[in-house]
């Protein structure tokens, strides 16, 4: 199966947004083996998608769209796809109905055009849209595939991962199944980890090994074409040891976790409580922790203390410790990280402080940060880092290095 | 001139990089006033790029083409056009001198590949790469213009901005402009929105209005084509007055703003400072604040209350609210919000509370928010939320609503 995927907007072609949706969709049709020869972006106008849906006919069997699905005027995707491929619009029930349910739960005025997004192409499998109103398709006509999936990338990614990945999957005409195990890593550079296994990646075809960068993390993807899962999964195993042997000290979690979800899954594996005193994360950690549902089972609240009248007054920051050591100290993040625990009664304390930037304070560069953490029963410890990114990546970099850090000394317990 | 801008690259494919390239190009093109009707991705395979060239010559006069003018065998952008067009590749003396200069700078060994980065279409106008080592190139043949730059953006963009502008800029024969601005409005859903300036849309044709679904928020982009900036900065005045006859009261900001950007501004503008109380948001409308340089001036800090105890223990929430109207009602929001203030010393405090989800609180649905603010010397206020989310976009819709709800107070101070 060859793809293309045609992006619609004409906010791509005015270069408001980039096209990241084709860059996501590519990721995914990789992984199922479907090779990708073209994208194109093309703008909210009829007669040019038409064009570009020509062109793509020419040359590849399946057509990701996405894009235009929305209630206005200017979405036309679908209408132009219909009168393309000769296919009537029908309102599909269900997706009507969870629109009207979204205007009753949120008490807002349903306007007529946002039926429009209930109406689908004959004959096509709805793709569920579990985030947003317009529902995606999938269609089969002649020796052609055709998916529809809308323009946001929160709605787009879950619907594909949920229904799309599926759908195409079950189109594969090759019994050869293909298993993927995601490995991910934190605190160790992309072209770093790359060195260390070099030798694995060029010396293995199958499965493979294909190490992609993240936001300021790094994944292997290990990959397994087998008719057996079985064995695929033995293969996977036996690749992921040797990866472990060289790397495993960075490893933190499989396939779609992240770091807060596996230290909170640590935390309530020993019962432990957790809060936290935030200066230049500025409550990002908290925000992380409290994004997982059930939260309020390991994390119980925190202070974020951008002032050292807040540092002072409500964390009880000694004033010799700021006049002496400031506010960018290990002895700062040691007091914060003990004190926020005893205000908040956890079990565990962790603090942030230092320089996000853009300027730097107290005559620290940009990026010093110090991180405290405090367990009940042992000494209170702190790591210094010096991270080399602007203001919101070394806070993001900070609040995950916290993470890290406490969900490795969890699990020596 | 109608442009085409295809990037060469298998890793666009491969979904390893998104396409920034097209954007970037993009937003120079607008400004030029040249229309870009379509995107193109194609991998390092001549046929096929040879294939997209073709479909672009049959709809463009303009084609512009990043990636593969490296030195490995991958690279074969100039080679496979310089076939296309029946041209030469021929050296250019400076660009060959200056990579051999390269190597002799950073005392490494000049490999025989890397001389290929100098060969250049004949006839075509060198672009200089002041930062790498392939130089670009502009060509014109019949009535066609071929722009080629290299695919890493940090090369790209200053030679694009440098020498590919003024290239093109030279051979249009219009001198017309197109000028757009984008309004930014919160809490009001697209498909309303549009309902309500449907007319406005469609009997606009310069400017035009195109509305424009966000993260929980609708922008409208006003686009304007003059031969004058200054007439179309009127022509667009004009438009936005009449939008906001109708819609301003859910206006908050230009072009690439945020609430909470703006909310601090207006902060800063009153000398006002604000803290506060987090449950359901967990940080994230702290985390939102302190994310901008500066914030230090008008954000002190706060509080993340998840459990009851540090409502009651921290925040001083009375026993008997939470035991008569519990922590998902206005009286909780009032007492955090008051209290928040008083703890951290500033002259406003807010505070969240409620049902981010999956599951039920108190017998309240997800959803249902109390959002209070507490302005020194006035009466403190609550608003109600019933959003229709999910756990994230609820959370991430009461932070906003929050900051909303505050700005447009400060706004009447």
């Amino acid at each position: 199966m060859n793809a293309e995927i045609i992006a619609v907007g004409s906010e791509l072609l005015l270069g408001q947004i980039a096209n990241t949706n084709a860059q996501y969709i590519s990721k995914q049709l990789a992984q199922l083996g479907i090779n990708v020869y073209f994208h194109t972006a093309v703008g909210d106008n009829p007669a040019r998608l038409k064009e570009a849906i020509e062109v793509a006919e020419s040359r590849s069997n399946l057509l990701v769209f996405t894009g235009g699905l929305g209630p206005t005027k200017d979405d036309l995707t679908k209408e132009t796809i219909a009168g393309h491929l000769g296919k009537e619009l029908v309102f599909d029930e269900a997706a009507l109905h969870s629109i009207e349910q979204y205007f009753v739960r949120s008490k807002r005025q349903m306007t007529e055009n946002n039926k429009k997004q209930a109406l689908v192409l004959e004959g096509s499998r709805i793709l569920a849209n579990d985030h947003g109103m317009a529902p995606g398709m999938f269609l089969e006509k002649g020796s052609r595939f055709y998916m529809l999936l809308p323009g946001p990338p929160k709605e787009m990614q879950p619907m594909f991962d949920a229904y799309g990945y599926v759908a195409l999957q079950e189109k594969l005409t090759t019994k050869e199944l293909i298993v993927s195990r995601v490995l991910r890593f934190f605190g160790i550079g992309e072209s770093l980890l790359e060195t260390e296994i070099l030798d694995l990646i060029e010396k293995q075809s199958n499965p493979t090994i294909a190490p992609l960068a993240g936001e300021g993390e790094v994944t292997l993807r290990i990959t397994c074409k087998h008719d057996s899962q079985e064995e695929a999964e033995r293969l996977i195993d036996e690749a992921e040891k040797a990866i472990f042997e060289r790397v495993g000290e960075f490893f933190y979690g499989y396939d779609d976790t992240t770091l807060a979800k596996e230290l909170s899954k640590e935390l309530g594996k020993h019962g432990l409580t957790i809060s936290a005193a935030e200066s230049l994360t500025g409550g990002l950690f908290q925000q992380e922790m409290t994004n997982i549902p059930g939260a309020g089972n390991v994390f119980s609240g925190g202070v974020v203390c951008y002032t050292n009248e807040v540092k002072q007054n409500v964390l009880s920051v000694k004033e010799e410790t700021i006049a002496n050591d400031g506010v960018v100290s290990e002895q700062c993040a040691i007091e914060l990280a003990e004190n926020v625990a005893k205000l908040i009664d956890t079990d565990i304390g962790i603090s942030f402080t230092g320089v996000a930037g853009p300027d730097e304070l107290e005559g620290h560069p940009v990026g010093t940060v110090y991180i405290g953490i405090s367990i009940k029963g042992q000494p209170t410890t702190c790591e210094k880092l010096l991270l080399g990114g602007g203001r919101s990546a070394n806070r993001s970099r900070s609040a995950k290095y916290g993470q890290f850090f406490l969900l490795k000394e969890l699990q020596k317990l």
